[in-house]
């Protein structure tokens, strides 16, 4: 019974009754590969990500991606650590780092499942209607 | 100006700011085929989509399938038609028709460009992350 609503919960963070893959855990995958690359520094993921994803077409908003990111701490799989600016004696900046390796492969191996699931939906769709 | 405006309205219907296409546009190109097949007849068309997409893990909601049907009866695309059921003398049933061809051109040809996208942006977060 607790596992069955362990994973409803999970089930619901993903998505909506088995439509495409939520926006949230979306950010979250790419959140957690910028910061196994060391790159989670400062506000520089904001701009990496909106790059990312120009020519697609897809903005994600500020609010959005910071949403992701707390989630990730609060969730343990990512932590907050302040240092010491480069060449600013007194000024600090905030870097996201990995708390937790299991949990990262825990939640990036949902992820594979989920966006293979969502691509075959997808390729479903373009197969049944075209 | 129109034109960006009516462009801004389609593109805030398919998607939020870029993200995977919404739910209703997805329903709503399923509706139209089935309804170029003939097959938009009574309350079959719900279990039929519905069984389409089991093995994805997905099931639409009643009303969510509703309002997309709604919306292309009111959009002009599709029509709503009573017919007499067969072998009941009285008894009437509603089935939906293409109501005009140009009309699910233009649809079906937006909706193979962003479900293309999607499959884009899908395909970029594998390979980005895995």
């Amino acid at each position: 019974m607790a596992v069955n609503a362990t994973e409803e919960k999970a089930k619901r963070e993903l998505h909506s009754r088995g439509y495409l893959l939520k926006q949230r855990a979306f950010l979250k995958v790419y959140l957690i590969t910028l910061a196994e690359k060391k790159r989670l520094y400062g506000l520089q993921f904001l701009d990496e990500i909106r790059e990312n994803f120009r020519s697609y077409g897809y903005r994600p908003v500020h609010s959005e991606i910071y949403k992701a990111l707390h989630e990730l701490v609060d969730e343990g799989i990512l932590k907050r650590i302040k240092i010491k600016k480069e060449g600013a004696k007194f000024q600090e900046v905030v870097i996201y780092q990995i708390h937790n390796m299991d949990e990262v492969r825990r939640y990036k191996k949902l992820l594979l499942v989920e966006l293979e699931r969502c691509r075959g939906l997808l390729d479903r769709a373009l197969r049944d209607n075209f």
